[in-house]
């Protein structure tokens, strides 16, 4: 495990005694609302990505809009940084604490406010959990489309962070595209609106850049999201293929040919084995990779589909192919998937997630890529993908407690990721890049567009209070990332250069 | 006609000779492309909102991404403003020129550069017309969906400022939902790329707040936009209602049901007479009010909703329904809409066109609203409206020759535009700020968002030399237009202060 901090070129200083911002915020906080002690700071130390952890300085749980606006303030006035957190499942260190910084918990801004069936959205608190959005608009007949993994525990204010994502994404978007409008409180305590419910609202839009910004430009303390009607059919259809490449082919058949599933999923045989060992789920145990494919709408308009479908995954050579003949049968399928990352945790001690974006068609070219790195560092990778829009999870096996492995796994996630954008993909799809990919950030970006990031962030946080060290790199920063890479006087990896 | 400056405190100053400019401008530009005679800068006076006028300063056409980026260099370096226009239809005023300022026109950017069907998108330059991309993605199955009513004449690089919209935004979404990435050449003159052609990309998503940003932050050089698969099958259906109440009501039924009509509009009695006289398409000439709904997809999904729509609304007290049995009859329906606002051009020699947005629950008392102003001011209204999203636009009409009466047509509009703030909508819909509800901007947000919409100004435009005076007011302009109502010691309408 790692501790770790921002780049001292992201580093706010202040000299300000923990006791002084305590004995204010207990003027508007009740005592257990704030919390100093080592044994309550210990859960706070890490998010989802624990090989990064630190102890706070400072814990806070305010519960109304009025208290989380009263604790900024006081922040601000001190210049004290503040990093928000909502459930703690983020992936990618984003609401990884600091040792000087107070953590600013939203879960107990936990409310749902409001469901308007007729308009169809949602009014909820931060701190309100992913599904209990969709449980409470059930009897509407509505949902909230976007179903990261974590969805049983993940909190819409943390989905925002991170504009997250989830199986069903290709279909329906990531947080990004269900969000109607937001309220912030801003780093100097302003409260602000941000989108409406109409369709389009005067003014800047904000709505995105703050979608995804990781608690840099703002705490989010109501959010409207889109409610959309729960669809009369789901089906799920299994295709294995005896190469990966035939599975990749088929799946950019299936967008060519306009089919728009509402979840295209694909694992090479690692994910498969190691997933059918731990869950059973009746996966062919001879496929080289399997695309899971899920249909929804009205009945008639899923059957169509459906037929569209299995006509192109035989066509594109599938050597199996099943489609679940009942709801219990789908489940099954589907579990298979939702548990490849434990399976995997069951294979190695360590497992390390990777999170890349790429155009499909380079998906072949970067799976070699992945295998010869995976010879080069000695380490065993797995991969599960978001197949419909080329997002990768390569699964970098490890152990811990062998020196230097996991410095090896970082080594190799990093040229993964590299790889990822020298074929003009992204080093993000739906985690985020947090802590753990802010390295990468001065690869993806030139310094033209990061001081453009930097400009906007000034233009909410003058400061710089707001979750510094995370998400945009300091120029600082990425002079000495890339000095590094100089001084090597070559790529890592020079074969990889052809890409 | 009415000339137009920005307001003092939104109004850029510089003292450099315009032949200083001129030639520098000629040491990369072609003569032919630096415009500086007034019968040549004439046909750029102003865009779509031709009540508002101005000659411009300097007008110039530059051909190539380096074009542009050393005339904005240029101007940067001097300290003078600039105003991008794409085909100036605009219908806000957002590319109204200064008479201080260089306008520059994006006209002969346009290239389509690449069409990548596997990937669904079209990359092309901002000066390419709405149409021009569909037309050629039409080869490979595919189309852009935003379809504006000038999208024959509209470019992207427009449509992208203004985030316009079309009969079928309501399904396929407004132009931000419908771009990928963008170049843009930022006032300092860096090529700067946002957005990716991933579903998501890391760092800060700056798409959102310049799509709609009226030409204020950059200027797109760029365009990657999303294509979709042509539909299979596209069906109309009309209904006839005796009254707009029960017209409205239905439209909220068929989106309650969870239905998803490519578009969903309505018309009121006055627009009915007009385009029937007009066009003849042989809509009922009793009505008080027709609904037109429109669905797409497989042929089975548009059957299926088909009968479900025409269930609805006659269920919902419809007095006739009409199928469209050819893609002739379609045509016909479609076309009375589609001339609605020529049509309403022949009863009147002059009309204003608002575009307000309201929740659909506040369509009765809004249009009760809009009816009793229309009484007050002796001006008559026609209704058109793309009914599903509750994007109202009232024609009002008047006679410009009479001394006063576009003086009361403005108020009239103004107090429309309040009206929609207090039930809680907006004051645009798909057309824009521009300089024609600039001052409506101080009612709809507060000083603190006015504010943060600046500092994100600055953080693109330090020197505010992108289009000053347009979407965003001055909170100097708020103060004095909101004195104004303060004075009168009431609004315009006390009556109106119930909503």
């Amino acid at each position: 495990m790692m501790t770790i901090q921002p780049h001292r070129s992201e580093r706010i200083q202040h000299h300000v005694p923990k006791q002084v911002l305590v004995d204010e915020f207990k003027t508007f906080l009740p005592s257990a609302a704030i919390i100093t002690e080592p044994e309550g700071l210990k859960p706070f130390e890490c998010d989802g990505l624990s090989a990064y952890h630190c102890l706070p300085w400072l814990v806070v749980l305010p519960e109304t809009v009025a208290e989380v606006q009263q604790c900024v303030r006081c922040c601000w006035r001190h210049g004290v940084p503040i990093v928000a957190r909502g459930a703690g499942t983020g992936l990618s260190g984003g609401a990884l604490p600091l040792d000087n910084g107070v953590l600013l918990s939203l879960a107990k801004l936990n409310r749902i406010l409001e469901i308007d069936s007729a308009n169809r959205l949602a009014r909820v608190e931060p701190g309100v959990r992913n599904l209990a959005i969709s449980e409470a608009a059930a009897r509407f007949g509505l949902y909230y489309a976007p179903d990261p993994s974590s969805q049983i525990a993940c909190t819409i204010g943390g989905n925002i962070a991170e504009n997250s994502g989830g199986v069903h994404c290709l279909k329906y978007g990531l947080t990004t595209h269900n969000i109607l409008r937001m309220s912030i409180i801003t780093m100097d305590g302003e409260l602000v609106t941000i989108g409406s419910h109409g369709l389009d609202g005067p003014g800047l839009d904000l709505s995105a850049v703050l979608i995804g910004s990781e608690g840099m430009l703002g705490i989010v303390v109501e959010v409207s999201v889109k409610l959309l009607p729960i669809p009369e059919q789901v089906q799920v259809v299994l295709a294995a293929f005896d190469s990966i490449e035939k599975a990749g082919l088929a799946v950019s058949g299936i967008i060519a040919a306009g089919l728009m599933p509402a979840g295209l999923e694909m694992m090479d045989k690692a994910t498969i084995k190691a997933a059918e060992d731990f869950i059973h789920a009746g996966y062919p145990d001879d496929a080289e990779a399997i695309v899971l494919c899920e249909l929804d709408g009205s009945a008639v308009q899923v059957e169509e589909e459906l037929k569209a479908a299995v006509a192109l995954l035989s066509g594109g050579g599938a050597i199996d192919i099943r489609i679940a003949k009942s709801g219990e049968e789908r489940k099954r399928l589907w579990a298979g998937r939702k548990a490849a990352f434990p399976a995997i945790g069951r294979l190695s001690p360590d497992y390390y997630c990777m999170d890349g974006t790429i155009p499909r068609r380079f998906l072949a070219k970067v799976l070699k890529g992945i295998a010869e790195l995976s010879e080069h560092y000695g380490l065993k990778v797995a991969n599960v993908f978001h197949a419909g829009d080329g997002n990768l999870h390569p699964l970098i096996l490890y152990n811990a407690d062998l020196p230097g492995e996991l410095q090896k796994a970082e080594r190799f996630g990093g040229d993964i990721l590299e790889l990822s954008i020298a074929v003009g993909g992204t080093i993000s799809g739906e985690h985020g890049v947090g802590v753990e990919k802010i390295n990468q950030m001065c690869m993806q970006f030139s310094a033209a567009e990061l001081t453009q990031f930097h400009a906007v962030k000034l233009a909410f946080d003058e400061q710089g209070l707001l979750n510094p060290g995370k998400a945009v790199p300091s120029l600082h920063r990425c002079a000495e990332f890339g000095a590094v890479h100089i001084h090597r006087g070559q790529l890592p990896h020079p074969d990889l250069e052809r890409f």
